[in-house]
C-alpha cells in the first residue's frame, strides 16, 4: 500500500477528530465538512475534465478554499500550481505558461491581476463569497461554489489510484535575477519532507517545539512550499487550524487572540511587523529565509514569543531548524542565542560544507564553505532547465549556493548567500554575521551589508544602514571594534565604508536586495 | 534515492553526535566506534560468503553486538532473524529452519542451549567477552570479535545499493497454539513503522512523551520486533542508549539510576517486579502486550511513573499509543485513567471494528468488534504460510483477532484476544476490562477471567485468583456488584466462579496464559 500520498494524510484524522476546525475569513468548517466539500470539489472537476497529469494553478492567498484545492486535485492526480503572486506580472505568466497551467483557480482579490492575461489560459474558476461579483466577458468561469454545491458527495475512483511516485506539486523560486525556476514533487518527498520537519520540531524542547494541542496559523503563504508544509501537519495532526486570508498584521494579531493561535511560521520581516502592532503572548514561531537578526530575537523573546530558525528552501524543503545543544540551560541567553543561529539538521539529512575544490572543511565553527544538502526529499531538478538543474543538483547532493559554518557541537550556521558574501584578500566575511551584530546598535534600524570591488583585497564590505536618530561610520566603527574585542567578528571585517539610506529596498520575499544595492553602490564608485 | 534503509538511519547522527553513547554490559561505545566496529564487522562478513538475501539467526539478550548486527547485516542486505529465545526448544529449532537460517551469532548466554542444535546449522558465531570459553566441538565457530579486529574500516559496496523495498528481517510469534508464525518486514515498513511510533511520542504532551534529550533503555528484546523499534530510533535521534544485557529487575533499577536513564520500554509484569524491587524516580514507561490492569497503573503512578499504552504486535507493528485526550487536565485521575485505557491510532493508521458480518459497529464507548487495522506498515503476511495470511490480512486490512470499542472522543480500547473473550448470552464479555476492575481488591494479586461452557449463555465467565491474604468468592462477588453501581462494568459480567489458586500460569512474552487455564478449568466441569 503506497502511503504517502496528500489526500491520504487525513484520512485517519477524519475518525480521530472530525469535529476539529478549521478557520477560514470564508468561514468556520469542520475536519469532517471540509472534508466533504474536497469530495464535492473533486467530483465536479472531474465531471469538468480534469485528469491526472494536468496542471491548474491556483492564485490566492491563504484560505480554506486553496486549502481544498490541495486536497481535491490530490485526488485526481491534477498537479496543483501555487502560484507565486509576488512574482512580477511578466514573471507570473511565465510562470503559468512554464508550468502547462490549463486551469486557473482565481480568487476575488487577484481577479483585477489576472483580467489582462485571461485569454492565455482557458479555464478559470472564480473563488468568492460575493455571488454578485462580475466577471471580466474574457474569461470562460466557473464558480467554485457552484461546483462544491453540484458535486457528489463520494471519493473519486481516482484517489486509490495515485501513487506516492506520482507528482503533486509544481511552484516557482522567487529569484532575484533571472527567470523563475520550476520545481516539481512529487507525493512522496512533499509529505515525507514536510512530516519530518514537524517529527523534529516535536522532538525537541526548545524554541517552536510543536504538539499535538497547538493551534496552528501559517503566515507564510502557500505558494511558499504549502506555507513551508502547513497545508499537511495539522490535518495530519488533528489540529486546529487558523488560515489567515488577506489579513494584516492587526487583524493577525487579533485572530491570535481570538482563536487561540500558539504556533506561526512568517519571514522575519513579517515579525518584525506583529511585534510593532501588538501585544500577544505564548506563541512559538518558526522563522528563516533571510537573517533572523539578534536584534530581532531580543524583542521577540522580550515579548514573551519563543522562536527556532528554519533553514531550507523550494529547491530542497527543510533542511535544518535551530536548537538548543545539550547541556544549555533552556532559559539562558546562551540556550536564546543558540535558537537564533545553531540549526541541527533534520532526521535522515546529510549537510556537508565545501570548498572550492569541493572537499570537506573542518567543523571548527569558524571555516567557511558552500552547504551541500543531501536528503531524502530533493527533487529531481528545475523543470525543463536541464542545464540549471546539472549546475545545482550534483551526485545525489543539492548545492545550495549559500555559505555556512559547522560548530563543533554539530550545529549549522548558515551565514550567506554565497553570491552576498564578502571575500577579502581570499577569507570570507558572512555578510548576514556581521549584519547581525551591527544590528544590535540601537541606532541601526535595518543594516545591509554587500561587497564593493576593492584593488588591493579584491572586495571589501560596504555598510548600508538605515538610521535610527543620529549616527555616524565612526561611531559605528567603534561599536564594531568593541565586537572584535569580545572576540564576534575578525577585525578585517569591518566595513571601510558606511552609507545611510531612507529605506532598504527589499525583495517580495522581504528579504534584503542586495542586487538593487549593489548596482547602487557599485555604480557610485567603490 | 531510497531513504528507508535501516544503516542510513545513523549515517546523520553520526555527524552530529559522534560522541554519543552505547552502553551494553559488553562496554560502553561512542556512536563513532559503534560505527566503526559494524562496518569492520560488515567487511568480515562479506569475506566469509555473506550475500544480500541470506539469513542470519542472532540468538542473544539486548547487547552491543546484537545491535551492531542489526546495521552490518543491513548493509550487507542479509536478513536478520532475531531469534526468539523464549519459544520453547522444538519452536526455536523450528523457527531457524523455517526462516532458512545458514548462519548463527550466539552470545555466551545461550551456548549451551544452542549445543544440542549446532549440526543442524552449517555456519556459528560465538559472541562473548570470554577468549577462554571452549565451543563444543560441533559448531563450526567463527569469534565474532576477531571478525571486528579483522576486517576492513570500510563500508562495504553492496550498502548503497540495498533499497527500501529489500527485506530487512524476519521474526517469529509467541503464539500459545499451534507453531510460531514467520513474519518479514522490508526496510520501508518497519522503519516507517518505529518512526511513526516515536513521532506519535513526541507530538502528545503526555505519559511516556520522548524527546531529544531522553536516555533509552528498552526492556523489551530485540526479537520481539527489535525492542519496539528501539534498535533504530536512539541511533536515528543521536540519543543515548542503554542496553541491559541479561540483567535482572535490581541490576536494571541500578542501571536506571547510574545512566540517568529516562525513557523504557516493558510489558506490565516487567513493571510490576521493578516496581518490588526498587526506587526510581522520573521515568517515563510505554508499556503494552497484556493488560495493564489498574492497580499496577497507580502504584507507577505513586512512585513517580508516567507511562503510555502501546498497541500492536509482531504481524502489525505500532498501532495505537494512549494519550489523554483534548480538554483533560494533565494530572488529574481522568488523565492518568485515560493513559492506561485511550488509545489514539498512530498517525496515518486507519483502526476500524467490525462485527461477525464485517460491519462497522457504532463509536459508542459500548459496541464491541474485532480491530481491523490498516497502515502503510503492514507487512505482506506470514512467511511461507498462504493459508494463515488469507485469514488474516484481509483486502489491505490485518485482522487483529483483538476486540475492542471507540470510545465518542475517538479513542481506541483494546479489550481483549476475541479467543480470551467470553460471550454470554450473545454479548462480549471483555474479560481484560473485568480483570483490571477485580484486581483493585485489595486482596487479589493476580487475577485470569476465561471462559467455560454454560447450557443457557453459551458462556459464562470464571475467574481464577491469586490471592494476596484471606479472600472469598462471595468477597469479590460484593465488590464488584459496587463497581456495578458505580457504573464501571454491567451486572451481566460478573463471574459465576470464583477460583483460586497459588500461581497463575504466563506466557513466555508474561502474558496470562489463558489456554492453560481454559483446559484445566474446562476439565475440572464448568
Amino acid at each position: 500500500m503506497e502511503s504517502y500520498v496528500v489526500h491520504q494524510l487525513i484520512e485517519r484524522t477524519l475518525v480521530t477528530h472530525p469535529k476539529q476546525e478549521i478557520v477560514s475569513p470564508g468561514g468556520r468548517f469542520t475536519l469532517e465538512a471540509f472534508y466533504r466539500r474536497v469530495l464535492r470539489l473533486a467530483q465536479s472537476l472531474k465531471s469538468l475534465g480534469l485528469r491526472k497529469g494536468m496542471v491548474a494553478g491556483v492564485l490566492d492567498v491563504n484560505t480554506h478554499r486553496f486549502l481544498e484545492l490541495h486536497y481535491a486535485l490530490s485526488m485526481l492526480g491534477v498537479i496543483i500550481h501555487t502560484i507565486n503572486f509576488r512574482l512580477a506580472p511578466e514573471q507570473l505568466v511565465y510562470s503559468m505558461e512554464h508550468a502547462g497551467d490549463t486551469w486557473v483557480f482565481v480568487s476575488d482579490t487577484f481577479l483585477k491581476m489576472a483580467e489582462p492575461v485571461a485569454g492565455k489560459f482557458p479555464n478559470w474558476v472564480l473563488m468568492t463569497d460575493d455571488a454578485g461579483l462580475s466577471v471580466p466577458e474574457v474569461m470562460n468561469t466557473y464558480d467554485y461554489e457552484a461546483l462544491i454545491r453540484d458535486g457528489r458527495e463520494e471519493i473519486p475512483d481516482e484517489a486509490g489510484k495515485i501513487e506516492e511516485t506520482d507528482i503533486f506539486s509544481i511552484f516557482y523560486t522567487t529569484g532575484t535575477t533571472g527567470k523563475p525556476k520550476g520545481i516539481r514533487y512529487r507525493h512522496r518527498e512533499i509529505t515525507i519532507g514536510t512530516l519530518q520537519l514537524f517529527h523534529h520540531l516535536a522532538l525537541h524542547d526548545c524554541g517552536a517545539r510543536v504538539s499535538s494541542s497547538d493551534v496552528f496559523m501559517p503566515l507564510i503563504p502557500f505558494f511558499h512550499i504549502h506555507a513551508w508544509g502547513m497545508a499537511f501537519f495539522p490535518l495530519y495532526l488533528g489540529a486546529k487550524l487558523v488560515l489567515a486570508g488577506a489579513a494584516g498584521p492587526e487583524k493577525q494579531v487579533q485572530l491570535i487572540d481570538e482563536e487561540g493561535v500558539t504556533w506561526l511560521n512568517m519571514v522575519p520581516t513579517q515579525l518584525h511587523m506583529l511585534l510593532e502592532t501588538g501585544k500577544f503572548e505564548n506563541v512559538k514561531i518558526l522563522t528563516g529565509g533571510s537573517p533572523f537578526l539578534s536584534g530581532l530575537a531580543q524583542r521577540a523573546r522580550e515579548a514573551g514569543v519563543t522562536y527556532s530558525l528554519i533553514y531550507g528552501g523550494s529547491d530542497q524543503l527543510g533542511t535544518a531548524i535551530s536548537v538548543v545543544p545539550e547541556g544549555i540551560p533552556r532559559d539562558s541567553d546562551e540556550a536564546w542565542e543558540w535558537l537564533r543561529v545553531g540549526m541541527r539538521p533534520l532526521p535522515m539529512v546529510e549537510v556537508s560544507l565545501r570548498d572550492r575544490e569541493g572537499k570537506e572543511v573542518p567543523r571548527d565553527g569558524k571555516s567557511l564553505g558552500e552547504v551541500w544538502v543531501r536528503s531524502p526529499w530533493l527533487p529531481e531538478g528545475y523543470y525543463k532547465d536541464a542545464e540549471k538543474t546539472a549546475a545545482a543538483y550534483v551526485g545525489g547532493w543539492f548545492r545550495t549556493g549559500d555559505i555556512g559554518t559547522f560548530y563543533p557541537n554539530g550545529l549549522l550556521y548558515v551565514a550567506d548567500r554565497e553570491g552576498d558574501a564578502v571575500k577579502s584578500g581570499g577569507e570570507w566575511i558572512p555578510t548576514g554575521t556581521l549584519e547581525a551584530v551591527l544590528s544590535e546598535h540601537p541606532s541601526a534600524a535595518l543594516v545591509a551589508v554587500i561587497p564593493v570591488k576593492d584593488e588591493r583585497w579584491g572586495q571589501r564590505p560596504l555598510a548600508v544602514v538605515k538610521p535610527e536618530g543620529s549616527v555616524s561610520g565612526d561611531d559605528l566603527k567603534k561599536f564594531l571594534l568593541e565586537k572584535v574585542q569580545e572576540g564576534r567578528i575578525a577585525k578585517f571585517w569591518i566595513p571601510d565604508r558606511f552609507e545611510f539610506a531612507e529605506e532598504i529596498p527589499l525583495t517580495s520575499a522581504g528579504k534584503l536586495n542586495k542586487k538593487v544595492l549593489r548596482d547602487r553602490y557599485a555604480k557610485q564608485g567603490g
